[in-house]
């Protein structure tokens, strides 16, 4: 028996890398893995411990190599006698990641897990429960209904699609009107990222459920836009400048799917009932979009990214965005809620660009409220969590 | 320009397979070659031609084969001297088709497609254009909804999810109430199937806007329930014996599903407004749910499938189901609709055991309506017209 808790001790402080100094040194791994809760139905694979490192396993007889590849690192999986190839990665956030195999040269989804789309295609993901994953958990209250809205964009001229969160009680009370959040995914996802990874929908109801926010209609739509007569730019959006896709898809927004929410959904069509708020790209469209339509929002979110990025210099806030930001006074008066977010182990330059953002509306004088994520990077929990911190402020 | 037009006719007499008498002889493949429609964005595999055929590519340098595995058959794939695999399947059937790649022995999804739910798991799709596509075509119509609808079932004990079809004019009509159309998936599918692959959506928007059908509420619930208390059985709902998976959804849906229905939207919950239909397993299902529940149901579809299932033994019907099947008079008088369906190249036992079904209900005297899908086996295509032709006779 002592030998047995003595030797979960020393396993606990190998994995934490407490007795770990040399490169070379073989970490014991904990015994204690689970199927990720994001596996299809019925899969044992991957699996992931109370580390957060993740496990996978698939049976390729006649493989050369296997490899998981998450976090930015690929891992090499072992062979057993029956062509199964298992292997660890080394322990990983909490909260949700994309990953992928790497069979033989071929990068392809887990077929133990579902998909997800980020990084611009659809692809396999694992969820490391989060010490709070419990507010962004289904759980036994009211739900709301996530709906598919299709529609066609003259400014475009092609089928769109949005999501459309109506929250627990809109098919009950007919008579009622909601105020609407508009909000938007990263580069490389699209509209399915609220509803899927961020859990928008659940973490809505939970805080409805809980009287932690209001009622309200979240909008979660395609966040790319093309003008018909115009090519499309890959690498859009990422930039200040504004390529094609990323004005396009600010008129898209304003002269078309805002006046068919508000025509096809009981809202209160006001600014003081109408939010936008975006992750990362979407962050950046939120705020260029909020600022150049102030008669049309009055609560703007941004979750790490800001519209300086990926510039990490001060910013003057008499020229950027042609001086929208050098009258705070107005600007305080106009703007129910200005607020910002990142996660503490967010790369370069996010820290940097939202960093100098900050300092700027501080230079300035425009008020706004900052939230930090603690122990995740630019990944979904962050998202989830910013959306938990900054829904409660909406429309009060 | 003779030799171009005598190549083409030439690969065409090839492709059809009339020049083709040896097994060895090479098919010259018509190189017409266009990008799936259910690919993921900017993805240009896997391909189709204008013969059916299905060409897929990898990159996977370091594998030693690759393989298409589409059809019930294996294709090699050819490599090229950057590590990219290529090839192509026969010409396979007009429609939706399930497929996977197979690298060094693993099986896992193409990273070309899109994903779909269907043999027991999420994996590629691939979609040849039918000579009658229009029908399930995304056009410039009204558009109905599809809702995710969770809800918390206590006779499983567990969360469980429908998709609902709310019709165009739903939400601008406030006082309209719609009859229900329960609509159930196959073996190995889920929920997601008739919206998804079946593109039950779009076939109603395109028939309600041509005012063929009159515009319904469809509920496309998961059609697997274990009770609580019970083990899950996984060959459940193959047999006429009905394991406790299958029993289970029946309770599930007339004691939880329907009820939540008729409570959270604007239905007409009555007998005449209410119809089930499913394809195969769901077939089955409805079959059994709805001869049991004649006071709730008065449409009944069966799309490829009937409750003799797999047996094709004639069927006495006075002793079949208890008998259910024995007073045509009554039946015929109660039962507005009872439809049946199958895809003309449909495989064992489909066509001999809804043939037997088929005997016994004319032995009986049962009426009722038969629809053959040209050139289809078991598979959506058979579905999506299935509910094309089922659809417009429903609450009239």
């Amino acid at each position: 028996m002592m030998n047995y808790i003595s030797l979960i001790l020393l396993s606990a402080a190998l994995a934490t890398g407490i007795l770990c100094s040399g490169q070379d040194v073989k970490q014991t791994v904990v015994e204690d893995f689970k199927p990720s809760t994001l596996n299809q139905p019925g899969k044992q694979y991957p699996q992931v411990n109370s580390r957060g490192r993740v496990r996978a396993s698939i049976s390729a007889p006649q493989a050369l190599r296997v490899q998981l590849d998450i976090g930015g690192k690929k891992y090499d999986l072992r062979k057993d006698d029956k062509g199964v190839w298992t292997g660890e990665s080394d322990p990983q956030d909490e909260g949700f990641h994309y990953y992928q195999l790497v069979i033989d040269g071929a990068q392809v989804p887990d077929p133990g897990s579902m998909y997800f789309f980020g990084a611009g295609r659809w692809g396999s993901g694992v969820e490391i429960p989060a010490s709070d994953q419990d507010f962004y958990s289904l759980k036994n209250v009211p739900h709301g209904q996530v709906r598919e809205h299709l529609y066609f964009s003259e400014i475009t001229r092609s089928w769109r699609r949005c999501f459309v969160y109506s929250p627990p009680g809109y098919e009950s009370n007919l008579s009622a009107r909601y105020p609407v959040l508009y909000l938007q995914h990263g580069m490389g996802e699209d509209e399915t990222g609220w509803s899927v990874q961020g859990r928008a929908n659940l973490i809505l109801d939970n805080l409805i459920a809980e009287k932690k926010a209001v009622p309200m209609i979240i909008v979660m739509d395609r966040g790319y836009a093309t003008r018909a007569n115009q090519p499309s730019s890959p690498g859009a959006g990422r930039t200040e400048a504004g390529p094609t896709v990323f004005t396009a898809f600010e008129e898209v927004l304003i002269k078309e799917i805002i006046p068919m929410i508000d025509a096809s959904y009981r809202t209160v069509a006001d600014r003081s009932h109408r939010a936008m708020a975006g992750l990362s790209m979407g962050a950046n469209q939120t705020i260029q979009i909020t600022m150049n339509n102030l008669d049309l929002f009055s609560y703007i979110g941004g979750f790490s990214g800001t519209s300086n990025y990926p510039g990490t210099a001060e910013i003057d806030p008499g020229k950027f965005m042609n001086g929208k930001f050098s009258d705070a006074k107005a600007l305080n008066e106009k703007i129910n809620l200005f607020w910002l977010s990142l996660g503490t182990k967010e790369p370069d330059p996010f820290p940097g660009s939202v960093g100098a953002f900050r300092r700027m509306l501080e230079k300035s004088g425009v008020k706004y409220v900052y939230y930090e994520s603690p122990g995740t990077a630019h990944e979904w929990l962050t998202w989830r969590r910013s959306l938990y911190q900054f829904a409660p402020l909406l429309f009060r």
